[in-house]
């Protein structure tokens, strides 16, 4: 028995060390090009090569599946880099903004004591625990300053709408389908959601309460349904309404206002609906920080008031879902909130105050008080933008054709006190060229990577480009498309 | 038609106003009480009298079924006060660590720039482009240092491990749970995760990939399977390895070791496990900040590598579906990251990597570079814990028999170059008194909140009981646990 016992590792020993060669081996060469690509990303990826260069990874593709599925493959995260540069335009990277914080200097400064924050609460005693007190006031004091929606009564920081705060809109859009769905009758399950193509495709993950549905205005289906209605709508700046009427009651619908601020659409109207969606990275740019927010309507009363001061007494049908729906709306976006990442960075949420108190400071403190004023945000945003889109029509005008963007709209803006043009943050661009169906593709030939219009429940021939990268990507951007104007073999070669 | 048109909207109007006028009379308790509530919790709940008092939410209750569902109400997250406060030790929320991060001072204040991290990028050509380098860089030296998991090869920041960032452990989790069973066989799916009771009973999301199958020692399945090995485990602290033998290929762990670090545990061996799951508030305590991060193993000639030198040549079947897996696991992790919450909060990681240098330095800087010498963390921490078991194993012992906890085990740290015992995060209390089934009923009777022991597929005659709350929470605890060996008809009530 010893001498068996001392053999057999003995001879697995040497069966084990045999495998292993083999094994390592037939590895060899796989090692050597992970190895090798590693080093290669990591000569061509540094960030400011990539930032510079506008090389982006874009998300995994959306499609119609509920179900997250993984990327293909993995070479859309590998970088390029100029000359010749791929511009990742497909996502609505807000870079353009980082000019405006370098100005702004120390005051737009955060600073976190190493024990501050530790904690997984807020607020302890509050509905939605792990929001920021002082993250909420700043928000409710923005949205005061810019009229674009009414989130509080008397400004005593409670009242008329619950806070919700998630990582990124995102999230927060998850967590509003799922309050609204999760309490629906069983053969209502799963609940469709959908919205009017052109539309932003949601990461809807798979879920026994709800199923993304596609395009609102093809829906036709008589049960409870949820309606996201994106104003201005996200990809092609359209300011809109619920396409499917909800006088029923059966409609639930979700507002995403990300793009509702002055820089990219007129503020025509103090926005007032049942559940309203913002995040931070489309007001100031910080896309990194991940933090979003909802309001959810609180009282009944003032829900009514607001619908009657609209002229809409048929909305009180509303009222009294409202009434059912009311806090407990919020409540179940917090558990959602909760569940999936137990709250949002404390870290972010303070951030987040800092810099949307400079952003009010600038428009609320008197001028006279700081020399020399303060830099104001919406006006920066909207001077860039609006130069982009004079840049980008005047490029598109000399594509020969070749292009063509939606029409330019204009509104009274309550906030800037006079008419201005819409500057929508991505572009809606069409290849009118005879011959191309794919636009993507197309533009993929010029190394301009955007996201095809088929994405969006619409049409192939349409791509959605970001309008918010940095000046160098968009600079580049500009040149190619008004490069088509001139004959040039490589490009055609694409027709 | 002209009048009918100027009636109608006349008649209308009087009728809204009519209904208008019922529906506010109808509403208006429960806008008072609605009002009522708010002032009272805002009284009542400010976050110092909360914190101070050990008032927390503690989530949705945790159960089997693998579907969000809401809570059933609303009134545990109202806070209470003192005297006589709720303790609500239900949770890990890590406050105990606040007086060490006060003493560190400003070393460990995060300063960021208004115009830092704005991009949604961190590295776009990395795998998980949302992960700052700096981070990444923290994270392997302080595991080099402590020497409680292999992260890194050569040091040089890629290399062995794959690494990916997460919102938490928990989003990690169901990150990893989605990559290990996404592209499993149709008859296999939903991929049953199970975990030996008493387990910690994880926020599964609804999915077709996967599904919740509960006590690892009860699965029967031969099909794939997924096993979640937590170690030191919650809610025990027992020291564990996979229950289920993963040679037949079939079984994929998911190592959950964010309590294997040295005031918790003897570090015994530098783990090497295929993926690994870590958090910031298990290490720092920083628990608002959101970040945990995950390690999936990366090249199969380390991986055999590192099993032979733990002499397990068997697990070469297991390096043969490393190959296979790889890099892909760690993708579809960030790929789920990606849709769940466009990545991860930049400040967060700005903040995690100042607060772990700040640890590192303590160990790693010569003592005589600074004076005084900056505080240690793990020997903090360390200190703190074990006071706290011996004054709670002392009120245990006086409680005249009504309770016990887990056994005292020790080791030889690797780390702490000494032999000690183990002092686990959470205390695993279990009512020995005759009649008494449901033990967190009856702390319930002494205001303490603890989570049942059947939440953790476990005896409801236990609970766990959090041990890293605040000094003032903890020594209430150990009071209200000792006052039972005094015979008090308040509490006897409850038997």
């Amino acid at each position: 028995m010893a001498g068996r016992s001392r053999e057999t590792p003995l001879v697995g020993g040497w069966l084990g060390m045999c495998a292993l060669l083999a094994c390592n081996v037939a590895s060899l060469a796989y090692f050597i090009r992970s190895f090798l690509d590693d080093r290669r990303r990591r000569r061509t990826a540094t960030r400011p090569v990539a930032n510079a260069a506008g090389v982006h990874p874009p998300p995994a593709d959306d499609d119609d599946d509920v179900a997250i599925q993984p990327p293909s493959s993995e070479q859309h995260y590998i970088a390029a880099v100029a000359p010749g540069a791929v511009l990742n335009l497909e996502l609505g990277d807000p870079t353009m903004y980082e000019p405006f914080w370098r100005g702004v200097g120390p005051r737009a400064t955060t600073v976190i004591p190493g024990s501050d924050t530790m904690s997984y609460f807020s607020d302890a005693g509050e509905l939605c625990w792990f929001l920021e007190p002082e993250f909420e006031r700043a928000v409710r004091r923005l949205h005061r300053v810019v009229g674009n929606a009414a989130v509080d009564d008397d400004g005593d920081g409670g009242g008329a709408y619950h806070f919700v705060v998630g990582n990124g809109a995102t999230q927060l859009f998850q967590a509003a389908v799922y309050a609204l769905s999760c309490d629906a009758d069983e053969e209502s399950k799963p609940v469709p959601v959908v919205s009017a193509a052109p539309y932003y495709s949601t990461n809807l993950q798979l879920s026994g309460h709800f199923r993304w549905a596609g395009d609102a205005n093809a829906f036709t289906g008589d049960r409870e349904y949820i309606e996201l209605v994106c104003s201005p709508n996200n990809p092609d700046g359209a300011v809109r309404e619920a396409a499917l009427s909800s006088s029923s009651g059966t409609g639930k619908p979700i507002h995403d206002l990300v793009y509702y601020w002055p820089q990219y659409t007129a503020i025509t109207v103090r926005a007032a609906h049942d559940i309203m969606l913002f995040t931070l990275s489309k007001i100031t740019g910080h896309a990194g920080t991940r933090i979003g927010y909802a309001t959810s309507i609180a009282w009944l009363w003032l829900h009514c008031f607001i619908a009657l001061s609209d002229n809409q007494w048929l909305r009180l049908s509303d009222c009294r879902w409202a009434l059912v729906r009311d806090r407990d709306v919020a409540r179940k976006m917090v558990y959602f909130v909760d569940r999936s990442t137990i709250g949002v960075s404390k870290d972010s949420q303070l951030r987040a105050t800092k810099i949307l108190g400079v952003v009010s400071d600038a428009y609320e403190l008197p001028r006279a008080a700081a020399a020399p004023p303060p830099p104001r945000l919406f006006d920066f945003a909207r001077r860039c933008l609006a130069e982009r889109w004079r840049a980008l029509r005047a490029a598109v005008a000399a594509s020969s054709g070749a292009f063509s963007l939606q029409e330019e709209t204009s509104g009274y803006c309550n906030f800037a006190k006079q008419t201005v043009a819409a500057c929508p943050a991505f572009a809606w661009l069409r290849c009118d060229k005879d011959g191309i169906e794919d636009c993507a593709a197309f533009l993929a030939g010029l190394n301009i990577v955007a996201r095809g219009g088929e994405q969006f429940g619409g049409d192939a021939r349409c791509v959605r480009v970001n309008m918010m990268d940095r000046d160098q990507v968009f600079d580049l951007l500009v040149r190619r498309i008004a490069s088509l104007k001139i004959e040039q073999p490589d490009y055609l070669d694409a027709f």
